[in-house]
């Protein structure tokens, strides 16, 4: 097994405790019995605390894509107009997705470095008439951009009667996220990524002005049907078979974002990019977003010059035993990109900055090993 | 942990074998990666192989239902003639399933305890006009009956130009399934029935014909849109992120079956369905469905007289560990259902009849241990 002992970077699937993996371990038990119910109680618990959250909360057998697709195909129907910020290849999925739906989607087309703010969003609203809802990305996986006017994009929602749905796969569990107080309709988001389990289900919060809208969307899916998530919900229950060992992953690594405290949490996170920050621009690999939007969750910098991506990549992971993603989209050839979630901490920080260093000078690269593990060292010793 | 050593006797989840609920613990990779590609592409390989087709094949991040909704979705449109047979509940789901598509759903009702035949298909089919598909449930988990006449109903929707989708969520690996030879269109099925895999991920076949009427199907679902499954599947990837545990679990429960061999495996299941039969008829406890349709899968009796259903199971489950399942729909009261899959061996059979016999003995039913044994076990032994 080459692949034993490598240190998974990337922007998810991530590294999962060990303590998650083997939850899933757990014996086989009957969906609708009394421990399952014991379990879903659990899990819906911890999980609306991590979203910060009175609404109800749902777990779905799906991926993250799976959970956009729930969220729009319950409150959008045929015909509705939709605002959707494109500011990266997730975000252009997003619009595609709610394209599919068959809504009339308003793109706001934002440079790839940066993220739309709440000023471009409400003129975009007051301009068209009727629109339905906005949905947005909050961290744009494939540019490292997350778009930090997301509070005041919800106090414009709320004021124009407008459903926000929010994308947050890459950033739940990672940095700050308050769903009530952000008025956040429908928040969805992935296993695999902050929360720190692996990949097979993702979750989503309904507000009531989406129960509301849900109410009224006549050709809603079956399976991602969310009225019937809330009856079988009441019960403690889903209304397919869920996924089980991601069930037990999802409460174990729950229960550890309860221990130690979102706050603790986004600390953590947050300390450990800016060290990436520091220590990939000493390397001379710049980041790729504008200094404001720097997501603290996904890491993407330039290819340094000259050096090839693929072959970077390779170096680093047969070599070095650190696996990081490539860009996406336009940006393949041009950027890397790190996750910086879950269990992430100085010890995974600075050995994928020693590795980062040590397969640019494998390609002959001009690197100052010193500079680079010494500027992000310090973020930690200070 | 009180059901360490529970025997899981549902109709699904079932008993997982060891070795596949280990696999789940091999290491979070790239799902973009050349380790994941040798993972697809194993799986693929041995689910043709056990769907018997040499149709494209994909696995789903979904529940057994996603993958209902998944066939139904990519070739169903709005307004669409399509056939159902009802003779259960699962089988009254899948027409409501069909319906909410927006398709307008010709039933086929017959008696609970039976299924109905390729005759009564083929009136239905050439009375109507212009019927789309004709979407059944090939082993009625509610109620224990197997669509027999399958094969037939296949020569008939091919000769009629009618897509055949077929729901062998609790049946595929247990029993004879032929997709190719039966003319099968859609075929799926979830991970945690009879291929003994946890829950938490299903399957699908799509043969030629399906493919043509999903190019003309003009609001497919995003998620679940098996135009993409295609596209990404040709470079041995998955479109969103795959529910990595359920992959391996999926890859190691596969190759058991290659090792034991299909006709080894359904004629284990049938072995053991009958012994079930007999032991529970000698027992009192009548078998539901007509003798003709009786599933080898899913073993389906009545609530002997004067038995509390739930009272019944509770001590099979406390005092016995035994987990079977109650009756479903306007059977939940009057029937017991227990699943006979995956791992399903002389062991299992006689420790349930054992523990049935025993928990009826509880409740002052007049039972002979010696003739309900007995019955069950020299089908082993003859």
């Amino acid at each position: 097994m080459k692949n034993e002992r490598q240190l998974i970077m990337l922007p998810g699937p991530t590294n999962v405790p060990d303590r998650v993996m083997r939850a899933m371990l757990k014996p086989i038990i009957n969906h609708r019995g009394p421990e399952f119910e014991t379990l879903y109680d659990n899990i819906i618990r911890n999980l609306k605390h991590v979203l910060q959250t009175k609404n109800e909360a749902f777990v779905l057998t799906t991926s993250g894509t799976g959970s956009i697709e729930c969220a729009i195909s319950n409150v959008i129907s045929s015909g509705d107009k939709v605002v959707v910020p494109v500011f990266g290849v997730f975000s252009e999925k997003l619009g595609a997705q709610v394209s599919r739906r068959g809504a009339k989607v308003i793109q706001i087309p934002e440079e790839w470095s940066s993220a739309p703010t709440a000023e471009q969003i409400e003129q975009v609203i007051e301009r068209e008439r009727n629109v339905k809802a906005i949905a947005l990305v909050y961290n744009e996986t494939s540019t490292g951009a997350t778009l930090r006017d997301l509070p005041k994009i919800g106090e414009i929602t709320e004021e124009n009667n407008v459903l926000l749905i929010v994308d947050a796969i890459s950033i739940l569990g990672g940095d700050k996220l308050l769903v009530d107080d952000w008025n956040i309709d429908l928040c969805v988001a992935g296993s695999q990524k902050c929360l720190a389990c692996p990949p097979g289900a993702a979750v989503i919060s309904v507000s009531d002005n989406a129960w509301e809208a849900a109410r009224k969307t006549s050709n809603r899916p079956y399976y991602l049907d969310l009225i019937r998530n809330r009856e079988l919900g009441a019960r403690k229950a889903t209304p397919s078979t869920p996924s089980l060992p991601l069930f037990y992953a999802l409460d174990e690594a729950l229960g550890i974002i309860r221990d130690e405290g979102l706050r603790n949490r986004f600390k953590r996170h947050a300390t450990c990019a800016k060290a990436f920050y520091n220590g990939f621009t000493a390397l001379k690999a710049k980041p790729y977003p504008k200094k404001d939007v720097r997501s603290n969750t996904v890491i993407v910098v330039d290819v340094p010059t000259r050096v090839n991506s693929d072959k970077f990549r390779q170096i680093m992971r047969e070599r070095y035993k650190v696996i990081i993603a490539p860009g996406m989209g336009r940006l393949s050839e041009f950027t890397l990109r790190i996750g910086c979630m879950g269990i992430i901490s100085e010890a995974e920080t600075l050995t994928t900055i020693s590795a980062f260093a040590n397969a640019l000078a494998d390609l002959d690269f001009p690197v100052d090993f010193g500079a680079g593990i010494e500027a992000a060292r310090k973020i930690f010793h200070s």
